[in-house]
């Protein structure tokens, strides 16, 4: 029986932090800081702990983390006037927005407003446009690491068939247009999808997106099929059943330690390219 | 046997242009005319034909049409700034850029120019972003088509399972976002897709955008599906082969007489809105 390989997802993170290491250092010697600042607005704990981990990973490699924490009460019209002055900011390179927001502020709104050139954490529907176009500089970056690890293990998706599972905008929707630009066929499917099992039987890649533990059925798995689970449920348990879909899976993410530390690593990827490309624009401007 | 359905394009533009007439009235009496600007780069003589048509299409319907014929020499810059004019001009409420433009142009930074509220035509990333997050008020206009006729029709797509053959920005890929959208289970397929028939079997909705002519074999259809063909090709022959897929579905469109018509009646749909969008910001601005 061919060796089935686990996608380890630690091993493609400390890969690509070690690539950024001497990128961040040629920066620093042209005196530029690459620098993510991180809104968090009200006190849910597990946003709390996101945003300070994300803030953690960034001043770990030498990106600076400017941390905004906005009281529960902040109103959209306030939020939007803090993202405007980041936008504004030279020394900020890149903006996360922690999702999600209180209800009574607009969130899309305030996605909307983060300057295309600091949307790092690939949120805006013109990002979302771009890649999908085939150009965007910043996917989001859970499907971004997706990406990142099939290329690691050289996993190629040209004329495979690839099922979707989950269609939100930072995940199914923005993976499968990653796919679809990569050559695969692309399903993408969700809570009205008839027949889900019969349609993952057809899948040589599986993405589970769908944010319920344990919800894809290694029963449904094809024989051979890439399995990429970027689920996170509580008890750090993956939308994919991990021992069922590994005894049929050709490739396999666990969770923990699959597509979550890569999607940490492409914002911090995103950052640093993004103050490459400041830089790149304060250069031409002095010409 | 159920009767079959003959999706006519016809009759639903028709009834689109007749919806319109008292929006234009309307946005008269207010002192505004819709106005939709077409430019036209150099001398190919269907990008003419098309362009006259709209044109056309527009001042039959009491909308101005603004057409501007630049020679084949112009260059990206120029064409840019062309473009700069219309977005500011407060007389012209849509901007439609006839594809292709001569190789030497960058269309792709033409397009991506042009300011979303007169994006009637459905060509920028933003555009293509808003629309599959949802919020877009332009999709590109023949997949507008394409649900309009759905929905004269009362084809109701949640729920099914809907093949769109082809991926191209102004077709494929928005069509697979509106669906997607409808809560159709989408499958997007293009020239790398192994076992097109095989995959097509399953579609309870076919898509055909693949600019090739008969492409689609009668074959290939599921008994009661929908057969949507926005192909036109040479001697008006669309791309799916049209009896033996009529044998097959519950309802088609016919190539000529189907898609095309109800495309055509989008973009003055976009225009008349843009314009009575344009209304809303000046009352408000009046305020």
């Amino acid at each position: 029986m061919e060796k089935k390989i686990i996608l380890d997802g630690i091993v493609v993170a400390k890969h690509v932090k070690d690539q950024l290491k001497n990128r961040i250092a040629d920066l620093k010697e042209k005196g530029i800081v690459p620098c993510l600042a991180t809104i968090l607005v009200g006190d849910d704990s597990s946003s709390e702990t996101y945003v300070r981990m994300k803030g953690n990973a960034c001043e770990k490699l030498g990106i600076l983390s400017e941390r905004i924490h906005l009281s529960k009460d902040t109103t959209t019209k306030e939020l939007l006037e803090k993202i405007a002055e980041l936008n504004e900011d030279p020394s900020v390179h890149g903006i996360l927005l922690q999702h999600p927001v209180p209800g009574h502020i607009d969130e899309r709104k305030a996605f909307e407003a983060i300057a295309i050139e600091k949307d790092v954490d690939g949120v805006t529907s013109l990002g979302y446009g771009q890649t999908a176009f085939g150009f965007g500089d910043f996917p989001s970056c859970t499907p971004a690491a997706i990406l990142e690890i099939m290329d690691y293990y050289k996993l190629n998706a040209e004329g495979l068939h690839a099922v979707v599972v989950g269609r939100s905008p930072i995940l199914g929707k923005p993976v499968s247009a990653l796919l679809l630009n990569r050559n695969a066929t692309v399903t993408t499917c969700h809570s009205y999808t008839q027949n889900l099992p019969q349609i993952l039987q057809q899948a040589d890649i599986v993405v589970a997106a769908v944010g319920k533990p344990n919800f894809i059925k290694g029963d449904w798995i094809k024989e051979g099929a890439i399995v990429l689970d970027a689920g996170y449920n509580k008890g750090n348990i993956g939308d994919a059943e991990y021992d069922n879909c590994l005894e049929k899976a050709f490739a396999i993410t666990p969770v923990p330690g699959g597509v979550g530390p890569v999607t940490i690593s492409m914002l911090l990827k995103h950052t640093v390219q993004a103050a490459e490309k400041s830089l790149k624009f304060k250069v031409s401007a002095a010409k």
